[in-house]
């Protein structure tokens, strides 16, 4: 049998964007494939939310779980790979994914997230899950009693040392700049720990090991010394960027790389959405994202519902 | 003591996105004022929401108490009163109420939502609560076993008939039209239906009863035949306005007269914010509302501490 690849609507990412699309998406009948690499996205990471109007308190994976546990009543359709180009021709989309295969729909939305940023350093890449990592709330806990390194003294790097310096004997803060960044409160529950040595204007050269990250080589921006520190946990916290590589042939994104939206999910392209952290929208929340998550999809319904009627005959004509 | 009426923000309304906006709002510690004729608004009159993504079902009563226990959490003030104009002037927002006080805020989220539209007829106001009412899902138990009619073929109109037939010998479904307006499907479980009668091109020329309805005269709008139904309830479902009419002078509305938004919740003016229901996004969901209601008191948090440090003492200036 061959593979069913024509569709109403492609969903890019399950996070709660795109999850909530897609439910909103299978109650309006739309036939619909959910392209993904993984379930719930960063959402999964959340030590805890208490901003998601319904629950005073919830964990991001509890919540993950009740969102998951939404869209898989519905019969939609889930592919775990991850999408490499999206290309727009003749009213049609199709989604090349890295597995090689092709999708077609009429209509796409793309909530595809932000990933952590790389430190781009020798070792990195190859110790990724074996010392490296990009997730404090995720794997902190796996460094219990162990030396470890945070590269970022930004929020995110601040929560990551908060958080390592309770299990973890010695945690080393790096940060380029010449102070830590962010929340003073933070940096002052940080800075009045013993077992935390902060390291400003401090850059990490390189990570080494052998089966598992042994310690990382570092230099002071400006002095030019160089240093060794002995941690088998690196944890990297340099911020986020959106995942649209795949779509910037298409689309003109913002200076950050994310993609502009009006009030209603939609693109510069008919036919194309975007929701969640993915998008220009300012504030990076789950509820946010669920919000647009629903719009965009309502409006894929709206365009696809108003489409001529010969076009909408197209997976017909397209596979024959 | 004098009444406080002096804040960093003001919130209009108390649904899904003016209760979501506080709760963001009081974790930024803005010092928020909520300005509300009811809590929960059109949401409390869901019958049963299948689409606000963490429960997969929960009635509308049900998730209005979880947001506003979500937001009584928080020590934040609730003025029960409505707004009868918001003037804009040398950067400050003042809202003049309908008992004649005055609130004054540096920045203000619109998150009325909208109302249903009357009829216009003798006899309706006279009788609202009374027989005549807005809110089949409300309302619609308290007629069980009477004779009603429901005003309007669209999507509510056959909702309310629908919930209606199950508990009511009789339902006289009136129709401007020629024929009903709604989804098909519901269209036809109606049709089916023994008890219910469906007058088309049919409208309401008045109410009548004494303490309580009696019944409604109507008029054939091809033939200008007039009728007479012995009903006991007049359930009005001709559509929704946006509250709105206190904002007319600041802001260029749409044709609907709607406030026009962008993808963070802005309106034309710097400071002010809108939200839900009453705004041009044309999804009228409460997780979307829930969600601009999010993106809106960020966004006014961004908007106040970017203010210059003079402007932001204004309240003692004002005061003095």
């Amino acid at each position: 049998m061959e593979e069913k690849n024509f569709y109403d609507l492609i969903i890019l990412g399950a996070g709660p964007a795109g999850m909530t699309a897609g439910v909103y998406a299978a109650r309006k009948q739309l036939d619909t494939l959910v392209i993904t690499s993984d379930i719930g996205g960063q959402a999964t990471w959340s030590d805890g939310i208490e901003n998601y109007l319904g629950y005073v308190y919830i964990t991001g994976a509890e919540l993950v779980k009740k969102f998951e546990e939404h869209l898989t009543k519905f019969d939609i359709k889930i592919e775990f790979t991850r999408v490499v180009r999206l290309v727009h021709d003749n009213g049609l989309f199709t989604v090349h994914t890295e597995d090689t295969r092709e999708f077609t729909a009429r209509s796409v939305i793309v909530a595809t997230g932000k990933s952590p940023r790389m430190l781009d350093v020798p070792g990195e890449k190859e110790f990724v899950g074996r010392g490296v990592t990009y997730c404090a709330t995720c794997d902190g806990p796996l460094f219990s009693g162990q030396h470890v390194a945070v590269v970022g003294g930004g929020n995110s790097g601040l929560e990551a040392a908060l958080q390592l310096m309770k299990i973890c004997p010695k945690v080393y803060l790096l940060e380029l700049e010449d102070k830590l960044r962010g929340d003073e409160i933070v940096q002052n529950k940080i800075k009045g720990a013993q077992n935390v040595e902060i390291l400003t204007r401090t850059t990490v050269t390189s990570i080494y090991g052998e089966q598992f990250v042994k310690g990382i080589f570092t230099r002071n921006l400006d002095t030019g010394e160089t240093g060794q520190l002995d941690v088998t946990g690196v944890f990297v916290e340099i911020g986020l960027r959106p995942n649209t590589g795949f779509i910037k042939d298409l689309l003109t994104l913002n200076r950050w790389g994310e993609i502009p939206v009006d009030c209603a999910s939609r693109t510069a392209i008919p036919g194309l959405y975007a929701a969640g952290d993915v998008t220009d929208v300012p504030e990076k929340q789950i509820i946010v994202a669920a919000g647009d998550g629903a719009k965009a999809a309502l409006g894929a319904y709206s365009y696809l519902v108003r489409l001529p009627k010969a076009t909408s005959d197209w997976s017909a004509l397209v596979a024959s």
